[in-house]
Parts: structure tokens; C-alpha cells; sequence
């Protein structure tokens, strides 16, 4: 005999673009939302009754209505709109996930001003939000940042690591540190989530820029430091970091020196690097 | 004050191939390794002290040592090999995990014959496997498959759903359901998993063809009962199916019927369902 | 002052699957469109005057409407509808691009016997094909294929290359040999173009397998040279190899000898080998 | 008898990693580099013959060496001074081609200030180049920019277009138009590169932000336009822009309006517009 153990399922690669009118000025909104449910959904699989089923085609709908129905200023806000949507329409439904990642923008400048409704890409970092809510009224938010590509030809070492027979890595006080940021963080209640992303963005940015980092995980910590030092409302904050490796050219055999100048880009392999932290009393 | 409440790192995006000469016949192994660690190492995070940590860059030599010195015949030993090695050879660490995924190659046909040692790739699906090994002598060890992509244009159905005043989507009892099927099973002991592999995909496929689906929810259930009675050595089985939809494209605008004919393929937003099922003694 | 020299516009990425029933028995054919038109359009680029413009969107709608109302069973027959609807339709078009790649799919077997409506994809590979016609009744038609990704571990050398002082690659006698060919071929008028790709795909791997490679490009001349003899409607063909390099693995710092057992797979860079061949009397 | 017609090959997807240190200031140079060469190379193909083969691992070489041994300050220059390289030591090569892409990198802001040596991402948008050199000393120089990704949701219309039985798109005068910019433009010898590019860009932004776009096509015309007037060293230049469409939510079944205010972003299938452009002598 089998049993279903868990189930889940939902909607994901919802895209959505909402424009807001402020007379003259546009606010442009664009997300792509993953939903999932988790709920009393058994006979859907067992007996293909499809009797509890809320069809994902519905939960589709609902980004645009939601869009449409509800003002909004960041992804947070619209993850728990979604999220409360299912578990307080529908009995069936025990807990639901929602996953934003906003696309970024920035107003074109002409003749020095920031248009009122024309955008560029603002960079391939995206903003992201997660919501977990449940029957019971619990909500579990986070915030975050993914993509955030950045290098530094300085300030970066990797040495005085284990060594065994399979060790072949030399060490180096100066290398290029290349990664591609992933932050998450846990945000309080009636946290504005706005500023904390702001903040903790640029706390980010400026950590990695002039830490004297003596290893990714090193970075990681510094980083996760100095944003729990920086911004009040979050309490707990993880990190993931993809090495970018850029290797420096053997160019011995053409005769020639190289001082830390040219480096071979490489995508794969790649070493990547977690870390989550908190903040404790003292 | 911050804590440190998780670290985990590895390298990940590690290819491997390896010849394997029986005589004039060859065999062909190509694998994707990620590895992971986690253990003591958060002086290496707190202080950039790195005198413990393992450089990501030895896990890569690793991978080509091991691949060099062992023989094996599928993924799930060479995760076994990978993660015994770390967490036997450095006592920080506690445990390990190695996921592998294996490119599929078929023998070329010649003459109606398979060629010794000229392969053509043999579909988009990679076989998958997971080990988490830690210090204590656990190890729980995973097979499977991703990206087996399906379709079928019959004996296929999804109707009696829910309805409320956001659905739209029509009732339908003849749809083309396309998917690409990700399935995980957890192995015993001592199980040829080779064998396992095989009688799993195989059950998987004909499960496919042959069940009268009445939704996404209702073919995973199926394909899990039918992998649990016939692969004996499997207790434990989850499904990922996205939803790959063909939306009947509407063609009244045109004086045009179309019954079940013509569709139109959507990458997104699409559906995605879970479940996961294990075997119960009756 | 400026002049718009050239023009272009169409509908790309249209995705559509048609099933034909022959009665318990279905084929199912799925395609990716790409439409280009060119001709009279000034006036939409310099005055936004959009009087002579199809719509892209109707281009999309085309491709639906050709689906369900012509019977073809090649990729080559439906780039000809396509193409010679715009020219035939619309006087302000001169000429029109239409690119059709095929995702193909098996029949499961079930119990041995293919299943009458249920299908695993074949392969990465797909097949391609290309129609340009224009309003003076010319038609060029290619048909092709593109991904199929092949790798062999014996019969391919290469040496006795061009060495200066920039070179450091070994020469060797004994190599991987992977790649991805794609190929395209011209169509003579009333070509039986199903029975042409069965012929064209079967020399070409039969070559690959069997030939004593002594570069890429070596490889591409002789499976040219192979199917220009094999297959007698075609007169022109072209090959693009990339070179999915699988460099051995240095395990020399590990006192482990490597006979050409481990390989290290690499991304990037890569080299890419193109030949086009024609069939010439004697 | 076959002929071989055409011959080419080369190595693509090299990068690399330039450092320049201005003192404390470091300047980051990030290629992608791709090479093809053409020539004497028939006996490659058809004979196995590689005495007059320049191994593409040796090209890969030369990107190093000459981001070593050259001072440049753009992908231009790179371009050039690798297809000078080949065509002028190797007789056998009548021509090269050479394509770099850049990634864009812009420094950190730190206390408001740019950091020294650390950088993030300026945008997905890259720089591009390509040299053809030829033997006879003919070089064709181009720069560009691809991938930079604009949305306005203002002064934007799509109307007029023809109708035929086939056409469902309704008329807008005010739609959101978003693309993905690619222009690419011839340089006239002793060009300053530098400041083509970026008086090209800020043209091409400001003209999508202030136009009043009665399509893709009348946007690319009026684009193409104010860059030949604003750049005096480019006389030709060419756009292809896929309109990344966002259409409007229906959400009439749910009973509510949306005045442009919400859109479902699709992916595919999408227009694609291509215009090409040059200064004529009035």
C-alpha cells in the first residue's frame, strides 16, 4: 500500500507589470510570482476528484486581480495580499508560499532629469520577497536581493588554508574577488520594508567594497555583520555567494610576467558559499 | 552582537567524464558534481581564519582523483566515494553532500549495430543522485531522474475543479498534457540501483501512457503507486511535474473549428505539482 | 541627412502543436516560428505610418490558422505556407523569411509496442528547416539539424598543427572527440524532404562514429563528402561543429597516471568549425 | 565529387579580465572574445592536413598575450589588435573576424564617493565591437551596444495598421512599449570610440524616452536618426529591438476596468523589428 506523504502545488512564472499614475509620473511594478499551496488536497491525488481543487489557472488570475485591486509599494506587501488571499477564501487550504522577484528600474535621464515615465534596466540584481502564511494567522516574511554582481581587484586574499596531497591551489594576498549576491533577510513586524532593503543594499555593497577580506566566508560574515549593525528591524540574515572565479593567466610560457593583470574568467566550476547569522543580545 | 547560525560551502559545477575500456568497447560516464560541507568552520567565517577550510578548489581536484582511482557504475556510488571521502579525511567536518547528475549517452548505430565507442546523446532527461554522508556513519541516499519530457494527446482530462469568481479556465475532458518529470527515491541499503533506475523510468513512462489522468495531481499519485509496486527496493518517491501547457488556440475569430487540433504552447506561467508518496505495510 | 537602407520585421518564438488523429493513432507535431518580412515599408519607420503594416500579431495568428486548416508532414512544407501566404497576400511584400525548428518526439513503448498517443522526447536534437520566397516565385528551401550532440572516445586525433610561440596545446593521437552538429541542406525542387533528413541524420552519425578523425574540421569534410554520396537530392550542405572540449584531467601533482581515463568537460571557451560542401560533376 | 566552398573556424566564448592600476585606481576591462578566421585551410578539411592549422587553443592564447601586452581603453581597439595579429603572421589567413562583448562595470559608492577598486554591475546592458581585417589591409570597424532593456509607459501607439480577416490585435494609442535595445554602428577611421559610444547611448535613451512612437519601427527610425545627427563619426547604424510585450489584463470576468494600469508580460512568441540607417549628403 502507498501513501501520499505531502503534497503542494501552485503557479509559478506569473509575470505582471502594474504602471501606477501620479498625474504626470509613472511608478512602474514588475514582478514575477511563484505560488504555492499546501492544504487538504489528498483526493485530488489519490481519486482525481478534483472537488477542493483551486485550478493554478485561478491562482494566475488572481496576480492580475490583486494587481489591479490593491496599492502596493514594494514586493512584501503584494507576497502577503496573494498569500492571505488562499488560506482565508479557502478551507482546503492549510499554508501558502508566495515568491516575488521584482525586475529593477530606473528612470531615463534627459538633459539631467529623470523621465517621468520612460525606464532603463536599472542592473541584473533583482529584489525578491517571500511569504509563508498559514491558517492559524502566522506570516513569515522575508526580503532580499539576488544578482547583485559585483568584483574587486583589491582588498582580497585567500591563504593560510588546509593543505593535503590533493591540495594544488596557491595561496595569494591578491586576487580578484568576483561573486554574485544573494541576500535574504527576516523581516519584523511592521518593519518598512522598503527602507530596510535600501539600507541593507547599500550596507552590502559598501562592506564588500571595503572589507580586507581574507576569504568569501569571510565576506559573508563581515557583511551579515555589518547589516545587523545598520538596520534596526533585521534580526537574521543568510548569505550565498557564488565564487566568480577569475584565474590568473599562466603566461610563463610566452615569457611573460603577470602582476595580478590578466585573469581567464571561468563559469564553471565554481565554488559557492552559505552562511546565515543572526543577532543576539549581549 | 551577531552569531553565526549556519555556514555551508562547496563547489558546485564539477564535469567529469570517464572512459571506461572493456577491450575494443568503451563506456562513457559524464557527470555534474556539486559538493557541500558543513561543520566546524566558523572561525573561518568570524575570523578569516582559514586553517580548516578544505579550499572548494581541492574538492574539484577530488572529483578527478576519485573518478581516477575507484571503479563505479552509477551516480550513486560516486556520491557515496565523494562524501565518504570528506567527511572520513577531516574531522571538522561533520557532514557532507554530493548531488550528481549523468549525462545519458546512447551507442551510435552502425549497420544496425551499437558502435564500441561513438555515442549520441540520448535525450534531454539526466539520470540524478544524491548522498548526505555524515560522521556518525549515516547516509541517506537518493536516485532519480529530471528533465524526462512527455507528452500525450489522449486520456487526459481536467474538470470538477473549483470554481469561484476568479476562475476562468474551461472544463475540458480530452487536453494534451505535456510535462517534464522530476522524481526522487530514496535507496535502501544494498540496492542495485542500477536496476532500480531502469524498472523506475520505465514505470514512470508507461505509467504516463497508459493512466486515464484526471489532472497532474492524479498521474504523479499513479506513477508513484505503480514505481512503489514494482521497484521493490524503493519505499520512497517524490514528483515535480510543471504543467508544460498546450492552450487550445482559439480560432472562432477565423470561422475556424478546431477540435483539439491545433494548440499553442505557453513557457509560462505554468503550473507545478508536488507529491510525494511512500510504501505502508497493510 | 538619412535614409533608411533596410528594413525588416516579423513574429518570432511561435510555438504551436498540432495533433493528427488517424484514428486511435496521433502524430503530434510541434514547432518553433520565426517569420521575417521585407519590402515596401518605408513609410512605417520614417512617417509611423502604419497603413501597409501587418501586425507581427497577425503573423502569429497566421501560424495557427495554417495548422488547422493545411494537412503537411514536414517543418519544410510548413516554412512554404507560411512564407508564400505573406508574398501571395500582401503586394507590399517582397520577400519572406520562415524558420521552422521541430521538437521531435518517440512513442512510448509500452510493453514493447509503441503507444498510439503518448510520447518521450527523442533527443536535444531538433529539426530545422527554412523557406525564403519571395513575390518573383522564387522559393529557397533548407531543411536541417541543429543540437544533435554526439561524442566519441577513440578514432580521433589531432596533430601535426601549426606551432609558434603562442602555442602550448599537446598534440595527441588519442582524443575525446564531442560536439553538437548542426547541418543544413539545400532542397532541390520536389524533394521527398522526410526521406532526405532520415538519410542526412544517419550518415552523419554513421561518419562520426566510423571515420579516423584527424581534426573537426577533417570530420566535417568527410561527413559532407558522405552525404552529398548517400544522399542524392542534396547538392549543398553545411556543418557548424563547436568543440565541447574534454581536456585530460592533470592528475600528475597526485602521483596518478591518466591514459586517457579522466577528462575535465569545459564550457568555454570552445572552438567552432564551420565547411559548407557542394556535390560537383566529375 | 564534393567541393568544399567555404571554410571557417575559430575559438569563441574566451574571456578575460584585464586590470589596469592607475595607482591606487584600478580600471576593470571584462571581454568576451570571439575569433573566425578564413583562408588557405582546404587541406584541413579534406585531407586531415593541419601543417597550416592554427590550433584554436593557440587563439585562445593570443587574448591573454595581447591583453598583456597592449594598453586599450575598448573592445574596439582589443578587436583590432587581435585581427591584426593573425592576418599579419600567418600567410595562410586571408581574413579574421573578431567580436568582443564588455561587461560594464561601475564603481561602488562608498560615503558617496566611487571606490577605487570594487564595482557592481552597471547594467545587463553590454558594449560590443567587431574588426574585420582582411590581408590586403582593409579594416571594417563597428561598436554597439546590445541587451540595454527600456520600458515606457507613456507617449506610445500602435494604430492605422492594416486588418485583414486574420488580425485580432486591437488599435492603442497608449500602450506600454518595452524592448531590448541592440544598434550597432560602423566607426570612420580615427574615431573616438569612446565617445561614440557613449554620445550613441545617451541618444538612443533619450530619443526612446521622448518620442512620441507610433510603433517599433517608427521608434527605431527617429533612434537612428538623432544619432547620426548627434554623432558626427558615425555614418551608418542599424537596430534590431523585439518588442517585449506586456498586454493588457482582461479582467472583465472579474468585473473590474484597468485603464492600462495592469499587463501580463509575456515572453514569447514576440515581435522583431530591424532597421538599418546611414547620413546621406543633403
Amino acid at each position: 500500500m502507498e501513501r501520499l506523504e505531502r503534497n503542494r502545488y501552485g503557479k509559478s512564472g506569473v509575470r505582471v507589470t502594474k504602471v501606477v499614475r501620479r498625474g504626470a509620473v509613472h511608478d512602474i511594478y514588475e514582478f514575477d510570482v511563484d505560488i504555492g499551496l499546501k492544504g487538504d488536497f489528498d483526493r485530488v491525488y489519490t481519486e482525481g476528484d478534483n472537488s477542493l481543487c483551486v485550478p493554478t489557472d485561478t491562482m494566475k488570475n488572481m496576480v492580475y486581480v490583486i494587481a489591479r485591486q490593491h496599492a502596493f509599494s514594494s514586493p512584501e506587501e503584494f507576497c502577503v495580499l496573494l498569500g492571505r488571499h488562499f488560506v482565508s477564501k479557502f478551507p482546503q487550504v492549510e499554508s501558502a508560499h508566495v515568491f516575488v522577484e521584482q525586475t529593477l528600474w530606473n528612470r531615463i535621464a534627459v538633459e539631467g532629469k529623470p523621465h517621468d515615465h520612460a525606464f532603463v534596466k536599472a542592473s541584473n540584481a533583482r529584489r525578491k520577497a517571500h511569504a509563508y502564511v498559514d491558517r492559524r494567522g502566522n506570516l513569515t516574511l522575508t526580503g532580499g536581493v539576488k544578482d547583485l554582481e559585483v568584483v574587486k581587484s583589491g582588498n582580497s586574499a585567500f591563504e593560510g588554508f588546509l593543505r593535503d596531497q590533493y591540495t594544488t591551489l596557491k595561496e595569494t594576498r591578491d586576487r580578484i574577488f568576483g561573486t554574485s549576491i544573494e541576500a535574504t533577510w527576516y523581516h519584523n513586524k511592521d518593519t518598512d520594508v522598503n527602507a530596510a532593503y535600501h539600507l541593507a543594499v547599500e550596507t552590502i555593497l559598501k562592506t564588500f567594497a571595503t572589507h580586507e577580506s581574507r576569504g568569501v566566508q569571510h565576506t559573508i560574515h563581515e557583511m551579515g555583520k555589518q547589516v545587523l549593525a545598520a538596520v534596526a528591524s533585521i534580526h537574521f540574515i543568510s548569505f550565498t555567494l557564488p565564487n566568480k572565479h577569475r584565474i590568473l593567466a599562466n603566461l610563463e610560457p610566452f615569457g611573460l610576467s603577470n602582476e595580478n593583470e590578466v585573469f581567464v574568467n571561468t563559469t564553471e566550476p565554481y565554488g559557492e558559499i552559505f552562511g546565515e547569522m543572526s543577532r543576539v543580545s549581549e
